[in-house]
């Protein structure tokens, strides 16, 4: 039988030697969990005595209390009616306007480009999902080159083509999609929308294209499969623990789920940090007496959930990998063409050229940027022929010319992240599909306009890349010269005090 | 006998599936029509029960509505009187607004160069024709490159030089003009003047320039053919319809009324998305019971105008063309050597080297930046000798210097679209007029400063080209060494507060 | 006898038609002359009636009237006592904006270099003296990369060496002077200063540098040949006037007068648009009824002074004048080093790299950009020593480096022109005076930190001129993305919400 | 017995003929010493017949009126009651505003890099102290180079190595050190921080790096060292004194106490002019009538250090300095890879690539700019063996990443000199440590990120170093254009007015 405990006894044990929370109607006392918490003891800290729920769901899947902790910390159910009975709560100035910023959406025809979800996102997430979302690692130099690569990126159309049918679908990993472009894993989905990672798993269904199931998805594995189609693909991002017998259970769980490709993560043997998520996390009213004198703990959601990641995953694990599963192996996060050699001399099926979204290291290079260097030196490669190992780009993408600027260079196909994450959370369902159908327009698009009418006939001389690794940074200027100077204006402009 | 219907009957007929509308004093029934409607239902629906005819003119010519309607849908004339009893229309804050813009527009005399007017009419402009004529697809990368790429290009000016006399005529097309440009093809010309294009062609008669009518023209074919003198040239930009038969009969009535030059757009198989014309399309008043589910047609004036392209033209359609006509034929909107090439061989008399303004491929390079390498290959080809091909460059002309650029890499010509819209907007006739007379001097300067006494003498080492290649994007910055850094500012300045 | 005339006759001839003004006292009818006044009708027109002295003044030197109009055209001296009967002026409150901004100049201690000058010269010139000052031709361009160039060269300084003591002397056309810097000839010098061009004579004497006379200063040349002492070095710039024996007279008597360099302007067979100064000079109130039709001559005061200059002026013209002087003849103006070239073979003792400051062509390149290719140039040269032809560089000189620079790449100097007019006009002797002090103390300071003790000791290969060619220009920038990212902001500014 | 001296009695001796001051309590009479102060005259002339003690001691070490003035100016120790009877200060504006910055000063937890220090102190320092710290030569384009450098460099991370386990120590100068970082010599301690250089040494010794002891330290030699851990190693960076018994008694003194690096400063023949330290020390309340005349004398904090620096230092010194010392002798300042290579001919044990934090000579390339050709260099030395030759590199390190790169391209270490400073300013002793702390965790994970386990395993092939030397500047910008220019904004940003 479940003891009923009262809102009022919980409030009592709020102290770091005794420290009860809410979570989803159970009471727990995490007393002695505390200090070995991942994200960190300051967090829960605040919750001490309080209903956690709002703050744990987001960032956790919710088996993870079962999973990882034994069973005598539930202390029982709290009254449900005592809980209905306090206080209503009063609208937070904050709370204020993010009602306000989403009652006043755009209506999402409005939404022209991946840029407009992301700037409504900008306006109507919670800062911290924000701040998870957008940020990127250091001084996220890495992060907005991922775009501006494909700036550097020029285009060479040819003209008196029969463009009459255009014809996006392709094949990834042997499964045919709408489009060359798929949904990467992202963390933390239920951040930006309430039902999480499934919504990307609806638009997917509805649009044809591939999902990349995240391990640290806000919802459990097994949810995210089971709102798919039958006939829809996923496949598995991993996160590689340090016990491989968890991965190993994983993994065969995943196959038996009809997983169709495994990409392992390769490039966050540590998680980044992510500055704006930091400050975000860092929070003023934490009590000070309570507060942990260890204060590099204080980072963050990113460092929150790096504590299963194995950082010392070689190229030697490979081979347990492959007689563990039959699924099609990626290395997820390769930045040079020597690794992306290895890679397929170790048997792997594929790599994705990525940097993590500028979130790891920053001035890593970002994929679309190694992709030439990297096709070049697989076709040096002994054994591969072009179609036994495929190589995909996250990173970036925003327009249709960037995904054809990645097939022109070589690749099989895109991921995108953000972008889909900003749609998500600003129109649901409807505004990943929204998305999508903007990308596969503008994909459209751009083949009738370079005169390619399938994606077969989107060849590398079609793209100008002389400018692809010129890094150039905010240069040194002379201020006092720029001062003295009195810029030009034309005279329309000035007759109407513009 | 004509049927007289008063406004209140019509105003009845205001749903989508009973539809009336006022056009120039007639009523017709488009209820059958609009679904079909090339621009899309809701811009129709808006009009329900109205009358449409200010909506209506600046986007068809005049005459479209016999061409295409069955006479059954006119369904009487409206009654005047009726129409001047109506309560007289209020001014709306935006109609002030531009009232108190065109009533302080600065002086003509206070325009020294193309900017001026396009500042000017940024003012005065309604937001539709702006956002119409000053978008770009995309991003505007392409648009903005345009000009752009102009700077990129320096000079070698040589002295010493008897520049005492200068000649700016040259002949294009076996026409002699005033100096080396013409007034190109632009759609829609009564969006910013109610004569249209009539004005262009007064003004390039006043000039001795040439003009090139467009086929997407506000007024019709040949009010703008007989709106010139007997002695002026004129040539014709031609979207090809996918009915032959349609574009046969075009072009043979072109031919008869004197048309020089058959310039058929090849870089439009579809139109492009101009983001900034989609938005301001977009309109909030719209009926939501009425709205069409079908979001995708809401898409901006680009789109409206663009139903009878036919996307599969190709090079085996260039030998029916010149079965069926004289004139030169120049393929406008070519982009790469190789399509230069391929019109040379396929009998063509010229290419025009553009992206369409920017209005197309974002992306796309300008047709100043590949001209180098086009006039390298055709150099190459056997049979070309520098006389019987021309090669013309438009897009993002806006200086003399522009002009000379041009023709020392090899152009033959240069070709003016929006400088002549924003001036025509502003100040009609004299604006175009001084518009072309302003480019005339800045040209006659540069041939002066640079020491080349006709166009003839500008020749390819005059330039510097280096950097012309060169496209770099906005840099990734590290906002926090910006943010901590403290600008330096001349004494000057500080004293003084400004 | 003199007839004396009083303001109320002269303010009766006030027409177009009938037209007197009152100059230093004495009264003119330029009825006859008003059409062919070289800075055009309507500037005179608004003197019409009225004393036109402090509009004359700046722009003519002293002696132009006697010389170019006949003796009839004065009329008579006006009426003194009537004149201080005059109601006194009222002060606009642009004559109040300036008065104040002269009241609160900065010390001129806190002068530190010359863009503080600048920057004061900004706050307390009359508009339309420092719209004649600071502008460029067209989009200023050449103006602005004039000093911007100096930039892409840097410095490789060498340590351990005894630079106790450094020597910054050297010689010019055989004059020695205090450092490699000379005060380059321009306009209208009373714009600035009420003695004008002799307060750099004065301030030249003192610095002992060279100071080189322009053919259009506001004081005639035998006033500042008279201000120089005995003992001081002046160089004489020489526009060409088509009437060859002007300007063999105007060489003979330099000659006589002690003139040591003839530098012959060949970058200005037309005088440059200078858009700012156009638009300065545009003014409103000129009477409508008067204004004249021909609306190409309101081009400001750049325009004004370009009558007397012959653009057949070329290479065969240098034979004469060898034959009318001994003075060395340099080519002011050369900007390719096929020209300076010539100049070389033609017997010229030197040239002036220089664009004329950019206010002439845009989009010529700056006298330190060619520098390198000129001087590689000239010592291919037969009969070229290095030593018997010297090569100046003007535009763009701000900071000690600049002159290190060029003396590094080849130059014997350089000069310096709106500095010297900025400090001239704000501090009058004692601003050029400290000007000139503060690049001195740059450069020396320069020599001892490259470790070079002396003029000669500064060589080529202590710069680093990879980057000197690379002309960018503003690029095409992705709004959306910009707009939509969030700037990063170190904590601290956050705070003290700075 | 020693005189007691009212503070009234001091305040009537307030002219330049006759001016005592009191320090630290004491009475001096400085009417003699005022004319040869380094400082200049101005200076004292402010605190004559006052307590100068607050502007005296942040930028003199306490022993030096004993060492450089002779005892007879000191005329007794001032009435200490009297002194406390004196009014209260009333805190000006400055002051308050000063003191509301610290009192609302983020925790330093919220520190999350270098950036955020330095933007705190710019909000807390007093304006002389910002200027004398932040301030760099003339335009400060080569300080602001320093890091932009780096950000030229990117990084080819290399994934699947097992970086379990980070090691970070190494050795510089046969030190261990924790990481290879030092804290470099940076003058004038006290204007940050009361105890001035003292809270380096503490936390060099918490962190374990090595400390760099400056001869310009607010703090004198011997206070510094005595602060030290017996097991901590500290380096002394020299000015050479014109007076070579003085630099030979400091020398010999160092070596006695325990250094172990002896750095000679080869970049500071004179030093620079940092325009923004001297305009701050332009003091618009000094007495008119004191003014001296010789204006160039007031010039910031900077110049008040530099009289005892000798200019003739030179390459015959080295032998000199070996003969006085056993201690290992670098030069600091080498700015080219000749003088690199000189250094290693003349037996030095290693050179620091440096441009004094770009406070000597604008332009001078930074010191990672110049790595890898002084590395090339060196290694094409016979004798030279990677191993007795250490190259130090500092200026602009801000990152983890930073130091990376310069391990990278052949560095033994970096130094930092203003991020300890500002951090030393804002949180003293814990504001280092943390900032050390950071950066460590910064290499930490860029060394994970990188696929390098330890310091050697850190190669040259992990950096991408193309566009290193790529220096542009601001660039002419077409303002017409830009102007005329409607940006693109993004949908959600406009409905939210942001």
């Amino acid at each position: 039988m479940t003891t009923v405990i009262s809102p009022q006894e919980v409030a009592k044990h709020n102290t770091k030697d005794d420290l009860w929370c809410i979570i989803h109607g159970k009471v727990y006392d995490l007393t002695n969990f505390v200090e070995e918490h991942p994200g960190g003891v300051r967090v829960i800290l605040k919750q001490a005595g309080k209903d956690a729920t709002s703050a744990f769901e987001p960032i956790h899947p919710p088996d993870i209390i079962n999973r990882y902790l034994s069973s005598d910390v539930c202390k029982g159910e709290i009254d449900a009616t005592a809980t209905l009975g306090q206080a209503e709560e009063t609208e937070t100035d904050e709370e204020k306007r993010l009602r306000l910023a989403r009652e006043n959406m755009p209506s999402i025809q409005e939404m022209y480009n991946a840029f407009d979800f992301e700037s409504v996102a900008k306006t109507v997430l919670r800062p911290e999902a924000w701040a998870y979302y957008s940020s990127g690692s250091d001084d996220e130099i890495s992060m907005r080159e991922n775009h501006n690569a494909f700036h550097r990126i020029w285009l060479k159309p040819r003209v008196m083509v029969d463009v009459k049918n255009i014809d996006l679908t392709t094949h990834m990993l042997g499964t045919q999609t709408a489009l060359p472009l798929y949904l990467t894993g992202t963390a933390l989905g239920k951040l930006g929308h309430p039902e999480g990672e499934l919504v990307l798993t609806r638009s997917a269904a509805e649009t044809n294209v591939i999902q990349m199931i995240p391990t640290l998805a806000s919802c459990s594995f097994d949810e995210i499969v089971d709102a798919a189609l039958e006939t829809q693909t996923q496949w598995l991002q991993l996160y590689v623990n340090s016990d491989r017998e968890i991965t190993n259970a994983f993994v065969n769980h995943a196959e038996k789920r009809g997983i169709k490709g495994l990409f392992i993560t390769v490039d966050a043997p540590q998680l980044g940090r992510r500055e704006k998520d930091m400050r975000v996390k860092y929070s003023d009213d934490a009590p000070e007496e309570m507060e942990q004198k260890d204060v590099s703990r204080n980072e963050g959601a990113a460092r929150y959930i790096s504590t299963f990641i194995d950082p010392s995953l070689n190229w030697n694990d490979l081979s347990w990998f492959k007689s563990i599963t039959k699924v099609p192996i990626i290395l997820k996060g390769v930045q040079t063409s020597a690794d992306a050699v290895q890679a397929f001399r170790h048997g792997c099926q594929g790599v994705v050229l990525s940097n993590h979204g500028g979130r790891q290291l920053d001035f890593a290079p970002s994929g679309i940027e190694i992709l030439p260097e990297v096709i070049d030196a697989l076709h040096k490669e002994k054994g591969f022929n072009g179609e036994n190992f495929e190589v995909y780009v996250d990173g970036g993408i925003r327009r249709g010319s960037d995904i054809f600027k990645a097939l022109a260079l070589g690749a099989s196909g895109v991921g995108i992240g953000r972008p889909a994450l900003f749609a998500m959370s600003t129109y649901g369902q409807a505004g990943v599909t929204r998305l999508i159908q903007l990308l596969q327009e503008e994909l459209a698009m751009n083949m009738r306009l370079m005169g390619a009418k399938s994606i077969k006939d989107i060849k590398a001389d079609m793209v100008d890349t002389r400018n692809l690794k010129d890094h150039f940074v905010a240069n040194p200027i002379d201020h006092l010269s720029h001062s003295a100077y009195e810029r030009m204006v034309p005279r329309g402009l000035l007759s109407s005090k513009l």
